[in-house]
């Protein structure tokens, strides 16, 4: 008997049938004599209503009133599961972020778990509750609501597992757990059994869309496991500890369409300023430093932020250039020997006429700016020469 | 200059142009140099929509839950009108009840407000901000979401104007003021411009759907004058003040089409227990005593409530019984001599064939219990004999 902190995404909670079907997976899991706290996100589609909404009464709705918008969404899917959790008999209870403890900093539409209090949870398990929270929100020291940003809701599971001390994180999910590469982009791709966090992390971190890196830096923190497993069929999913082992040094292929190169030239020291303020939102960019200049890979949606920024820091460096239009593929893993992956892939590449932009290697693995056209096959090929492709008999060991 | 609270019911905000509109009226009135707190109730149709959900997943969802469930709907609109006010460039930010500092009883769904810490409204206002509030919500003392029940963001508004010592408190509705009777059944009745709060408040408890008794009371409490007006079209509305005299003590005819008598039989003090555990419920109920016992009008919608409530004291009675399927008229207005208006009425009721069940005079005018075919044939006759007919020569002086 434990805690198991289970999570719903928005496709698994999309109407009131499925959260019927929810409430079975929980009630079972309730059954077995587990406390059960329930992580949930806003009913699929719930959100792009209230976006639309606000994009009716303004260009750019201030962050800290979408804030107060989108919190919304998940606050009536916990009340809703919690009804279908007591209209099956169950002693259920459903807590906003704020309710559950979830503080977090002021940057809203992107705010980071600063602590958990979880006084009120723990009461409402010891008398017997299931208790439901609101994902993807918290609250500030001076009660202002927040978002916590993509992949909000995992966080605020893995936050919550680690902070309870619970025996298991289960993401519930609308895959049947993590692939060696995008099965819609790459056949081939296959399921893992078994990711240590370091690997898992070297997924998010690439740009795999399954788990944020924020959530698996809640769980690796007090060792929570986690498991991404389907919402829609029974299954093993992928188990995400620390007791995972591999034989090999590349689990995967990733790949990130919509990116864009800047490079700073000429910063002498004042491109801190421009990080520290980058950090400051929450912006997440992929950073190498070239001879030429300091280079960032940035996702096309922080474009806009990403160039106000750096303008704002306009006397700490000579000039910059983006190169827009261009996408990300990547090799995951731990690079033994330097050079070597590097030396494969750009003969790949040559081999297969792909138009590259740069490579480089880091400790998550290799990653190469290619045209957007040829992303996908970039991947594919990849995917392939890595011995990726037909994984099942080299998988991990649980 | 000083603070106006204005408030705009859902058809007001039911859509972002209407918004738009909204928005319009608020910064006019900021532009004469007031400091506007704006209460503002859920897009029409958001709570039917919510209630419907609730009603796929339980037959008696939880209170608890439909108060987090159904207090989301004004937390929508208070971020879209403050992006709709922001993005015509005024300063405003948007409150939830806990964040104004609405506290409340924890009767949920039907809670009462029992202070309002005005600190950060004031601050906000300090800052030259409008202040967008969320009505019909609040929050215990242990953090608990509430919601206040019907009237539930006039009774906001008006208890916001009091705490802030408001100059006015206009209520922006669907009519243009309040009326002598329902327009949509007796088309003499006439608009009228200004009421005490005491006839204000006779209207309210005889039925009358304009302003709740509490909005009513809370205004009174400091003497803030409110003022009940059309958000469609410009005009002076009915101004509800201290400072209202009459020339007529009655003002108008009220109707309630969907009520029940429950009669409890011998009950020989053991009444006050069920009087005091309907008033724990919030529950309205006109109260009469009778010869044969004690009378109870009450609304059809607590009908499964009430019956609960009063079989629990069974020890404290002989029998009850309940006629169904009745209405309530009502002459509002103060009863000089008493038997005079009874006799009135109850001739009338004969000369014009009016199956009557019961007639009594109190503090608030006189009630008659009448067959539901009856009803609207009743307030007619009743308002034209009382001579509310064309009042507009009789209007009172302001």
């Amino acid at each position: 008997m434990g805690i198991i902190v289970q999570k719903f995404g928005g496709t698994s909670v999309g109407s009131t049938d499925r959260m019927k079907r929810v409430a079975g997976q929980i009630v079972k899991e309730k059954e077995k004599g587990n406390d059960v706290v329930v992580v949930v996100s806003a009913m699929a589609n719930t959100t792009d209503t209230l976006v639309k909404l606000a994009g009716e009464l303004s260009d750019y709705p201030g962050k800290r009133e979408m804030d107060m918008l989108l919190s919304t969404g998940e606050q009536v899917t916990i009340s809703l599961l919690t009804m279908a959790l007591q209209h099956r008999g169950m002693k259920a209870v459903s807590l906003t972020g704020r309710q559950a403890g979830i503080r977090t900093d002021d940057v809203f539409g992107n705010a980071k778990i600063t602590s958990i209090d979880t006084g009120r949870i723990k009461e409402e398990l010891s008398a017997g509750r299931i208790v439901v929270v609101a994902g993807f929100q918290g609250v500030t020291e001076e009660g202002e609501l927040t978002t916590l940003g993509r992949g909000g809701s995992d966080t605020s599971a893995a936050a919550l597992a680690s902070a309870l001390k619970a025996d298991r994180c289960d993401i519930y999910t609308d895959v049947d757990g993590v692939y060696t590469s995008d099965p819609r982009v790459v056949p081939r791709a296959a399921k893992i059994d078994g990711l240590s966090y370091t690997d898992m992390l070297r997924f998010a971190m690439m740009g795999a869309n399954v788990l944020h890196p924020r959530a698996i830096k809640h769980a690796k923190e007090h060792g929570v496991p986690m498991i991404v497993r389907s919402s829609l069929k029974e299954g093993r999913g992928t188990v995400i500890s620390g007791k995972v082992q591999r034989n090999d040094s590349i689990v995967g292929v990733a790949l990130q369409e919509e990116v864009s190169v800047l490079t700073i030239h000429g910063c002498d020291g004042g491109e801190s300023l421009i990080l520290y303020d980058l950090d400051s939102h929450h912006i997440e960019t992929e950073r190498i430093r070239h001879r030429q200049g300091l280079v960032l890979i940035i996702k096309d949606q922080d474009i806009h932020l990403v160039k106000k920024i750096v303008r704002k820091y306009n006397q700490a460096y000579s000039h910059f250039d983006m190169r827009e239009d261009v996408s990300k593929v990547c090799v995951i893993g731990s690079i033994q020997s330097s050079g070597e992956v590097k030396e494969k892939v750009t003969n790949v590449f040559h081999d297969y006429h792909i138009g590259k932009v740069s490579v480089w290697e880091s400790s998550v693995g290799l990653s190469a700016i290619v045209d957007r056209t040829d992303v996908e096959k970039a991947a594919r090929i990849l995917h392939m020469h890595f011995g990726l492709d037909y994984i099942e008999s080299k998988r991990a060991i649980l």
